[in-house]
């Protein structure tokens, strides 16, 4: 299988926001388009809890990628124009450091001994990443759901280090609503008796809670109203109820079954919980004294973007404008987009034809 | 313990609607105010998915009952002129029979074995005790959440048979984002390996399974905005994460947490999945050829009372839309409310003000 994967080096050790450290760990990164001779044409996206570096296709892995629609010569981020970086999150499991990998200091895998990780860990792994490519500024930085709560804390530790930042469906703190939503995913997992403390294997894999924790994830991830539209009260054509009494009858139950059929096996459940509970943690305020507005006040870009959906339950509207309203306190010229689409948070990655207007029209004024 | 239930018997054998029956059944019920000479000032309330038939409290049984502040003695239903039934649901677990109830018939309890359960059977359990009770036109049926669509079955089924019609925080046919859910919280019930197909005992019970769907359910009862003024980022002063790395650490899961554990023991698990899955199955144009509608226009009541939640994300808002218009285009006068209140779809339960006001106001144009 081609894979156009590279990896970094990051510091080693690794010092990170709760006190432990990591040595000789890595990110896996993807790049596309050139980097100009200025250097200042760098796009960096951060991504949400589960994609890969894998943002779209290229000669070296021609399948395609998370956000294929959205990135390419002459698609909404244009790599003729622009050099994209993506970064695997510090402390996945695609190909970065995480809870899965060996710890090279004692020979065995990690697991639970992962030290605390924080989404500003993952930040400045990705800025020694931007940093090891030789770039200063990055032109514009970019992050999605988590990975938009990751560039806010990147450029809370490392204010002014991009001229413009595209903030997408999320949020400048973790809120009830999501801290309880991701809670019982964590738990959903951690009560699967296969999980054991992080010290599961292949034969016995906490394949329950992983599933549980995925089929809620994606229905927060979408919205009520599409799923009216898509499923309504459509049933299954085979019905297993009379070997399983309480078995799948509408198809709606049928499509969260597939999305953890595909999920659960494909990462890693100590990592999920690692990122999971970063996610929770994030609250910009603490790089501020408590106060999120002034903490968004500081982070030195001229030029934002930030995008929310109206049907999102899981990072709600207000948490969009709030970043909004904090940016432009801050000097920075804020385009604020509330979109209709009726995908809810997961509206970024399929409904390209909103998302991918704005951020071309955004990335084109720049 | 004082206890002021009385038990109806309903006809043996009792024939539900997916082809099973029930001998010896009985419905356990609860009733507060005087029934009138001319028998027309009865309310039967129904209820949602977990509540006893205890709605208020009286001499026989002076405990708080789940609607303590909506009924009683000049309270916003009045019970010195109203004679108000509450019964507890066919399949539940607090009086009326279900599936934790020993089967006449093999002497062993139902368990699995209970017959396939319908909101149409609930309900017509309950037509059976009105009638018992020797009513024949209700002065109003109300019914809130899952007891609103069973109170919808129950007029589709016996149209004209009340005068007015109360539909709280409900909806004509189960949609898919609620499908979801529940789904889900049956399928976290049956994946603990203690719920053994239904046969688990106090020794071996599906706690963690119970845990995960109660809680699951009390996020989607409540909503985002009522737990970001109430919890916002509030931490535990007990950090108990030392021990345990994923252990509970907000305020908001603490508060799930004490959800789970009132809840898990007291309400039997297999009762559990036979009312989800009746909710899900709950399609009103069942009784239409398929037409929610035309379901609606047939249900034969002269005045109707519709409220729903603006915050409520399992019943939403166009869910009573809908039912308010259906009931209009049948001929009724309907009083359409939609609450601003911020509690979601529990906001019946603890926002009395609001519905109380409502309630209050279309009783005493009765």
């Amino acid at each position: 299988m081609s894979d156009a994967r590279r990896w970094f080096d990051l510091s080693s050790p690794f010092r990170m926001k709760r006190g432990g450290e990591l040595v000789g760990a890595r990110l896996a990164y993807e790049t596309w388009g050139e980097l100009n001779a200025a250097r200042d044409n760098a796009i960096l996206i951060l991504t949400g809890l589960s994609p890969s570096a894998h943002a779209a296709s290229s000669d070296e892995d021609p399948s395609p990628g998370w956000w294929e629609e959205m990135l390419g010569p002459g698609k909404h981020i244009d790599t003729d124009r622009w050099f994209v970086i993506c970064a695997n999150t510090l402390g996945s499991c695609k190909g970065s450091t995480g809870p899965a990998d060996v710890n090279p200091v004692t020979g065995e895998p990690y697991r639970l001994d992962f030290p605390e990780l924080t989404l500003e860990d993952a930040a400045n792994a990705s800025f020694e990443l931007v940093r090891g490519l030789g770039i200063d500024l990055l032109a514009c930085l970019l992050g999605n759901s988590m990975g938009g709560m990751t560039a806010l804390a990147y450029l809370a530790q490392h204010p002014g280090s991009a001229r413009a930042h595209a903030s997408i469906s999320t949020a400048a703190q973790a809120q009830p609503f999501a801290i309880a939503i991701r809670s019982l995913q964590r738990e959903s997992i951690r009560l699967d008796p296969n999980w054991q403390q992080g010290r599961y294997d292949d034969a016995h894999y906490p394949e329950a809670g992983m599933s549980i924790a995925r089929k809620l994830g994606v229905i927060t991830y979408r919205s009520a109203m599409e799923w009216v539209g898509r499923f309504a009260r459509i049933r299954l054509d085979s019905d297993q109820r009379d070997e399983e009494p309480f078995a799948v009858e509408f198809q709606i139950e049928s499509y969260l079954a597939g999305h953890a059929r595909r999920f659960v096996r494909s990462f890693d459940p100590n990592s999920y919980l690692y990122l999971s509970r970063a996610s929770d943690w994030f609250d910009i305020g603490e790089h501020a004294g408590g106060n999120v507005d002034n903490a968004l006040k500081r982070l030195g870009v001229e030029r934002a973007l930030v995008i929310g959906v109206e049907t999102d339950i899981l990072f709600p509207l207000p948490q969009q404008e709030q970043i909004a309203d904090g940016l432009r306190a801050g000097g920075a010229e804020v385009d604020f987009v509330a979109l209709d689409s009726p995908q809810g948070h997961d509206a970024f990655l399929v409904d390209i034809p909103r998302f991918g207007a704005a951020i071309a029209r955004f990335l084109a004024a720049l």
